[in-house]
């Protein structure tokens, strides 16, 4: 039992006055205030830079100029602007920056992505409350050659959400009401526009779950989650939305509403066209409402967070955890010291273990016997701490530490984002060679000079993290600017090496406007030719996300 | 404890000597071969009626008269067979009808599907060796005005595996390779026809298994499986096939290869076309390979069989066994006292409770360690005796005895065919209404006087039973013989029926041919329209499972 005792003072750490797990590391970014600190937990990043800076980036159409207007589009005159004021039947559910003036402060959060990489030219945002109203607008759209760009909480990553010239754009933020939830099967049906945590928390007090969970879920639209068919923390547990969306309902380019809101968890009724919508990024009809099978809630939940020497080390931790935690697993997430080191420079706060490490990961598990869960993962633990394939580790005591653990974690995108900018790449790599394009990205940066303390040098640090337990690998570039020659040196070497593994270059983000041309590295001329064919099928005029 | 007490003498009957779960009970099939003990567990109907009975049933065209052949399609030529033999190179890969004499034991198997209920005039079978010689066949076919059907391990039931006609049947039992498995990440890939048994076992030697299971397993293709989407007997713990297969390879109508064998679970480049083919039961394109995602095998294994009053007590143990046993149920399966009765009759073995009981279920857990997941099962029995939400019940205590008790569910398709052969209705239905559907349903046979125990009746009886953690019941109807006025009493009775609760007209088993006219019970005419747009889109011609 020698482990047994050299794991219980690391868990006591956990819970010592002022240890590093108390809220106060945590409230650096707005210190104080409860509220704050559940959305910098939630890493709600779009609320944040709406609030407090709006979007100085450069346009889409001068970082991209490539890509031109097509003039079959018309441009919005005060005529359209009056038959969508009349359609919405009042002034707060549009902003006109056509026949009158708009503040930057609110059209900006609409025309730019948070991470200020993407800039649009749009001068209507319409919100529909009903799918009525986005059945007629899309309908009028279409008849009218007005193109379009569907917005939920606009927290994408890929410039999909956001237009690139003078797109209407139509956010789904009135459409956010939760419409049923059965007790017994656990399905429910919400509107697009629900805010996933919103969903969830909803949920909680019913004892279930949403069985997607991300950073972003204090702002992320279900509708968008499903539109991009997220994937998020616990995949590795739940699975896919492609298994778990039961039903939809959509408004499709033409003003067809599509009333597939099934509830039953087999039918087999002819082809399954929802799924040509989940992870279609809006580009073949808008998701309107949607059901979903819904998990009980785990009563049970443990995090642990531990260190080791090496990527090797890690894969052996998650053959482990896989065969031992088994059922109960429900997160393995990776961290190199790289992320840690960031998440520690921007928050100052005491680190989770006392030593560094090369590499960290968080082990989550959800069950419904808390004494047989917390034996599991103390025999797991032991085994791996006998073994030396982990270094260190803590466990959470309660709820508080666990989010403070998960902040380790969830903090990454913001901390790396705090210095000026970020090049994210989302990539899914066969496990053993996960690691490897993130040391060559960095071999590559060092090399061509372009990293460094000071601010002659663009790039801070290249990190790497992500979801293990999917293969998921987030490789992360913080700059202090968006600079030409790091854009040179990163693409396309990244979507090369991962196209020669038979990667994908997009696991869960989408392709938007940033991986449009990169899209042959994850698939075939073939494949690629079928995808047109249904995007033709759909939306011939292509005024749907037109600009990408 | 008294609870306890009680239930440890239950359990303890389940071995003593000579005991209904001995062997001997259903090895009344084949008695005395281990082999087909086996087969009879797996329900293999379909290798025991090839053997034993070419199918005599009535012609799909004397059946359905108002399915009429289009004439645009060609009649197969010496010259038609010519090329296939070349294509195919050598004579065991066809089964030539056209330009020779073939017995009937030869032909049959291929032209009638294990009910007897389809039979087609089909002449020429062609059984490719490779995903290229598909591609060659069907360009081939597409070309030259000859249509064809699909056919996996034909154990379909809604006559979708089967001509109508002189289709060409393309086989896929020839292509039955297992291609690779990665054992870090449980990611198996294999040709479209093999046998879903021999890949399970396969996957049960390197610690995994295949993420569904049903009764047909000894002869259902893989191939099939994900063309019709299979459901079965664990779809409650491990999801749909639309969240677990990761890529497929398939052929299009005009003879292009879909490469898409993605191994990645997480992989977000454009539209998810391979959902399309999932479920699509052939109509729109061949399976000729899968990618899938395999969990790990639990090493602990629970069956207990039920014994409970009323079909609203077995909806409390659902509740009780979702909430209590949560991440390790792994099957609640419903079988009503008429179901048992049979498969009483038929095999003439001793019942697993002592007493009869309106309504019983199948629980199964399945986890990574046997004292935690024996202790939540232990508890859910003592709470559901305790509260007397059951009557009586019994708990397997070995390998032999799990098989016996899944026996009494999975051995109720034999028996109910045993006496001449059986409407089958798969369906979804709201939980609290499920089992009124059986209940009506017997009442209308029993009204119009077609139920009885000699042989002027046509009906033998009426059964429920189905995969209640889905809520999805298989209405079946015993009968002697098929014939027309059961038919009217049960149709469209069943479906709108289904229709008026939105319920599901085929929850896992397809529309095939039996189910195309009342698709509009399940799905608006939108729907309908969309899913042809689809068809349309992948075969024009509409050769491909021409007859449905």
């Amino acid at each position: 039992m020698a482990c047994r005792s050299r794991l219980a003072p690391i868990a006591r750490r956990m819970s010592t006055p002022g240890g590093l797990l108390s809220r106060t590391a945590l409230s650096a970014c707005h210190p104080g205030s409860p509220v704050v600190l559940r959305r910098c937990l939630s890493s709600t990043q779009t609320t944040c830079l709406r609030a407090s800076a709006p979007c100085q980036g450069k346009y889409t159409t001068d970082s991209y100029p490539e890509i031109k207007r097509d003039q079959r589009f018309s441009q919005i005159t005060a005529d359209h602007v009056a038959y969508f004021r009349e359609l919405l039947g009042k002034d707060s559910a549009l902003i006109d920056g056509v026949t009158a003036d708009v503040s930057a402060d609110d059209m900006e959060p609409y025309n730019c992505d948070w991470m200020r990489k993407y800039r649009g030219h749009c001068k209507l945002v319409l919100k529909p409350g009903s799918t009525q109203e986005v059945s007629k607008i899309l309908k009028y759209c279409n008849d009218n050659m007005l193109a379009v760009v569907p917005q939920g909480g606009n927290t994408g990553l890929v410039g999909g959400s956001v237009p690139v010239f003078d797109e209407i754009v139509i956010s789904m933020s009135r459409m956010n009401q939760i419409r049923s939830f059965d007790e017994v099967s656990g399905v429910l049906i919400t509107d697009a526009g629900v805010v996933l945590e919103v969903a969830d928390q909803f949920l909680a007090e019913k004892g279930y779950l949403f069985p997607l969970d991300l950073g972003a879920k204090g702002s992320c639209h279900i509708g968008g989650n499903v539109s991009t068919n997220a994937g998020g923390l616990r995949l590795l547990r739940y699975g896919s939305l492609h298994g778990n969306v039961l039903g939809i309902e959509a408004v499709l380019p033409n003003g067809t509403i599509v009333e597939d809101l099934c509830t039953l968890r087999k039918n087999n009724t002819g082809y399954d066209l929802k799924q040509l919508f989940i992870g279609g990024e809006g580009t073949i009809g808008m998701i309107t409402a949607v059901s979903i099978q819904c998990p009980q809630r785990g009563k049970a939940v443990n995090v642990a967070f531990l260190g080791a020497d090496s990527f090797e080390k890690i894969q052996q931790a998650f053959r482990e955890a896989k065969s031992q935690l088994s059922e109960i697993l429900s997160a393995f997430e990776l961290m190199d010291s790289y992320s840690q080191d960031m998440v520690h420079r921007v928050r100052q706060n005491k680190r989770p273990l006392e030593g560094e490490h090369p590499f960290y990961c968080l082990i989550e598990t959800t069950g419904s016997n808390s004494d047989h869960d917390a034996a599991k993962l103390e025999r797991f633990l032991e085994d791996v701490m006998e073994k030396e394939i982990i270094s260190d580790g803590v466990v959470a005591q309660d709820e508080t530490q666990i989010k403070s653990l998960w902040s380790q974690r969830e903090g990454i995108t913001e901390c790396v984002g705090h210095f000026g900018g970020t090049y994210k790449y989302d990539v899914s790599i066969p496990l053993k060679d996960l690691y490897r394009l993130v040391d060559e990205t960095r071999e590559r940066i060092e090399t061509a000079g372009l990293k460094g303390d000071t601010d002659e040098f663009p790039v801070v640090e290249v990190v790497g993290y992500g979801h293990m337990g999917d293969c998921n690998l987030h490789l992360n570039v913080a700059v202090r600017r968006y600079d030409k020659r790091v854009e040179e040196v990163l693409e396309p070497f990244v979507y090369e090496w991962i196209g020669k593994i038979n990667g994908s270059i997009s696991a869960e983000h989408g392709i938007g406007i940033a991986k449009k041309k990169y899209l042959g590295f994850s698939r075939n001329d073939a494949m690629i030719d079928l995808m047109k064919q249904i995007k033709n099928l759909y939306d011939p005029v292509s005024f749907l996300c037109y600009g990408y």
